[in-house]
């Protein structure tokens, strides 16, 4: 049994999405979130820089004491993962290779769609994934460059989900990976678009199964036997992070502080 | 074929988490939403009154040229249903039967509970129904009469929640209406505060596939090939409805428009 919280991060609200999923799945443990605001948005960024970025959260998360850290950002989770498995001591959870193997266990067609950010498509780890599961899989990648600040300003998006669907509808696709902890917000739309026939595949459940199952694994859960805490830490603005995150996180969402990375000041 | 919209009503922003799921399960049609705002909450008020207002708006609907009227709340559901569907020439789907036969379906344990306004408990059709599906089910109801105004006002609703939760989690049950049609927005909540083994049961879904096997039963279903249009209208402030009905939809929400519905102006 072990006490210190679980760490989510993500470049802004997106994880938050994947957090409501954790506080469902496990909701005696106690957590802490991470927004990389004042450097967002990561996707059309290089892999490198995420990286680093990824580096020095995860570095920060670990020096607060948490007991795990969940990489809850596919940009993030595609540049950096394997490095941070490596280099932190404590377990580190992504978001991909839960996606992945979902969408082949759904697919009946074998034709698999992802919609993502530039950087995700551009690292390839999805379609690495999916075809190391099954290498006759027709595998189509759109990547969604609007998308994601359409969702945060929420806008209508209604023409760019259409627009990026398209190509995955046309392929045939029965299974489309949402490969960005943003897109849950347009999933009904794109259900809408798809039809109730294509099965969305989002990378929350699973992903806190697998922290569950790690944590277990590791005898590290929780011993508290009532709810949780979960408190909030952005590298930018506060008042702007509790305002969009809301909608994100599906649950009430107080107790934010900012962080300075480089100074480590949380005020 | 019948290329008549369908008609969806509620006191106010409720009804459209059941929009929601008619939008996706049903993409080709077009659908009109009266929100009876002016009026709201309905909870609260004694049945004869609800029911009164219920066919004030179904009429409406009718006249308006709908194929089939939604009656997508559930205090509304309960006080009117019968007598709706006697009166009306089409025909008229309420929110209750299939919440009921689903968490007949689902439970284990044989205990199922209820959240749901004061109207909707008092009435007793949840219950009613419930019996008559498995007579040996224990049947717990709980009345919630500040969550409808806190999930509105988006308020920190947890306390509220947990509150209202303590009874069902003390009498065992393993599954739970969500009798409101509200409350989805509480689920994530919800469930957490019962764990994963309790199946929450909301009436969205069951409704939508309903209303489609009533279409088509009827030879009603739309003849276009592409997305349905959906449009609104609100018997009180169209702003207030936009701002608030997002969150309800998780949908763009657009073209709203003000009806009184004694004199029937629309603006």
């Amino acid at each position: 049994m072990d006490s210190r919280p679980i760490g989510v991060f993500d470049s802004g609200v997106g994880g938050l999405t994947v957090l409501h999923e954790c506080l469902v799945t496990m909701p005696n443990e106690d957590f802490v979130y991470l927004g990389d605001h004042a450097r967002l948005p990561y996707g059309p960024r290089p892999l490198e820089e995420i990286a680093r970025f990824a580096h020095e959260i995860a570095t920060y998360l670990e020096s607060e004491g948490v007991k795990l850290a969940v990489v809850a950002c596919n940009a993030a989770t595609s540049a950096a993962l394997p490095g941070l498995q490596a280099s932190l001591t404590v377990p580190v959870v992504g978001v991909i290779a839960p996606e992945a193997a979902a969408a082949v266990r759904a697919t009946r067609n074998r034709r698999i769609g992802l919609l993502a950010t530039q950087a995700t498509v551009a690292a390839g780890r999805y379609e690495a994934l999916v075809r190391t599961l099954d290498a006759g899989v027709r595998f189509s990648a759109v990547a969604c460059p609007s998308l994601v600040p359409l969702i945060e300003a929420g806008e209508q998006t209604v023409d760019a989900v259409r627009e990026y669907a398209a190509p995955l509808k046309a392929a045939g696709c029965d299974t489309v990976i949402l490969g960005c902890t943003h897109y849950p917000l347009v999933a009904p739309m794109l259900q809408r678009i798809f039809g109730r026939g294509v099965t969305l595949v989002t990378s929350g459940e699973g992903v806190a199964r697998g922290v569950e199952r790690a944590l277990a694994a590791r005898d590290l859960l929780n011993p508290r036997t009532d709810e949780g805490d979960y408190s909030f830490q952005t590298t930018g603005d506060v008042r702007s992070f509790k305002n969009l995150g809301t909608r994100f996180l599906q649950m009430p969402l107080s107790d934010i502080a900012h962080i300075d990375l480089q100074t480590r000041v949380t005020a």
